[in-house]
């Protein structure tokens, strides 16, 4: 358990339960969700994280123990006993850039009513995993005048077609979007990234984060580009979970050198995209769970290294 | 006309007629072939240029202008009256990755019997663009004790499947192969470019290009990798001669600095990246024939810029 400190970091996501396949195996009923993947990436930043999020009374002890060995606050974790948590299975065609939703069910997320614990009114950082954009905008507002100073969206297409609505008011009230190439250009309705960033930067959000899986990503704010490369690897053996961990290795970073100029968040992103690239070595949450500072360290020296002339 | 001088760069590849069709336009009969392409684009390095190709008796005498304007040498260069100079007309999709071949007529390789001039003896790099490997291979041997000590090779899918035996061979001779990722996996039979690129390795080749298009570019040898990334366009308007172009850039800077280091070998990399965005940034040559030093020394700048931290 985590002491009674405030919290740093506070993620809005999913917690779940995964079954996924992928052309190199196969894993069963295995800890998912945005959320779970975000707090676990940013722990290693020494920053501390709480999340907010739901669980059905199934929800796995071994889950818990997980959340706890990386010392992530579960105080904004509601438990509906009489619900099932959310279950997600998917499989992975040979390029793994698409995946294919086997079974979902989302039942609890009707019943999700957020609460923010007392102690996360202090977090500099909100993430807004992928969820609908009223419960984000909702969560917001019920921070009231504790609003944290840097607040990230993430979300995807379904809500970018189902409630551009609101989806665009959260946008508005966000310092940062995460978002993959695809939704972007669904997001404003041009194939240029370039183009695509200008217009949803126009939106509201002073930076935006376009991530195009393997092919790296790319920061914007209004004047500034900068390109992050994925780093390459052998093998990718799951890529469940590699955008929630590049968001919770940037958070991380953020939170702990707590600067928000565009040439930090930059170094935050090099980080964001090392986590990305522990994650999708394994299945599930195998290798993200399980990774030294060191070897954190050692992939972003190598990562820089390969684009240095 | 270009002076009686000795050439450093000898380019074989086909010089041809386009007609190109993409959701931005279309343009009919237009200066084409991977030649055309590359000799232009290292024309900007202030290099020599020599090309060995064939050319049917209707080439247009304003493409011969155009080879002129950019000093590069045609004494390679065999007419055959009879023959008709090659013609591809494509057209690209919304993305622009593929393309879709609507009309080819490659009969007058069947004639071509490239012949090495006097003055292309002292050549310092060989660029064998795309043709059999068959072709590739005689043209190594007829330089004879004059091979040039540097040999780029680019090939396409057509001969990996087709000709193997020979495109090894080739491979075999060459200090370089340049191929774009779907070849890289197709050669190599493996999906992870690290792997492909390991095997690739083991047939000769001291170093590697892998080319992905606006995903940028890998350099590899046995023990090094450098990413360069693309430069960001808000418009492309047609890809056609892109990698013939960044070969180009590359070859160019090479011979001008004449080091074949790894690490000179990734600053012309970023050259090739910066000469192939300009190809794509109008139809044909329109772009790739008219830009000046100045632009090209610029976008270098910013496309380094673009990964610094």
């Amino acid at each position: 358990m985590v002491e009674e400190k405030d919290i740093e970091i506070v993620i809005l996501g999913s917690v779940a339960i995964d079954s996924i396949k992928t052309p190199l195996g196969e894993v069963k009923k295995v800890m998912g969700g945005s959320a779970t993947y975000t707090s676990i990436s940013s722990s290693y930043f020494d920053v501390s994280c709480g999340i907010i999020s739901a669980v059905g009374g199934d929800f796995p002890s071994g889950f818990k123990n997980i959340f706890d060995k990386h010392r992530i606050d579960l105080s904004g974790l509601s438990v509906y006993q009489e619900s099932k948590t959310l279950f997600w299975s998917g499989k992975y065609p040979k390029d793994m850039n698409k995946r294919e939703t086997l079974e979902l069910d989302i039942s609890i997320l009707s019943k999700f009513n957020p609460n923010i614990p007392e102690k996360y009114n202090k977090a500099k950082i909100l993430m807004l995993g992928n969820i609908s954009p009223k419960t984000q905008l909702d969560l917001i507002n019920n921070f009231g005048d504790n609003k944290p100073n840097f607040i990230v969206l993430d979300t995807i297409d379904h809500w970018i077609k189902k409630d551009n609505f609101n989806l665009k008011k959260v946008i508005k009230q966000c310092d940062m979007m995460v978002i993959n190439e695809d939704e972007a250009r669904l997001l404003s309705k041009e194939y240029s990234l370039i183009k695509a960033a200008s217009k949803i930067l126009k939106l509201g959000a002073k930076y935006l984060v376009i991530k195009k899986g393997e092919n790296g990503s790319l920061l914007f704010d209004k004047t500034n580009i900068f390109f992050c490369p994925s780093f390459p690897l052998e093998t990718v053996k799951d890529p469940t979970g590699a955008g929630d961990s590049f968001a919770g290795g940037m958070i991380g970073y953020l939170a702990k050198t707590n600067n928000y100029s565009f040439e930090n968040i930059k170094r935050s992103i090099v980080y964001a995209s090392v986590m990305g690239s522990f994650c999708v070595e394994e299945f599930g949450i195998e290798k993200i769970s399980d990774i030294s500072k060191d070897s954190i360290e050692k992939r972003r020296d190598d990562l820089s290294g390969l684009t240095t002339i």
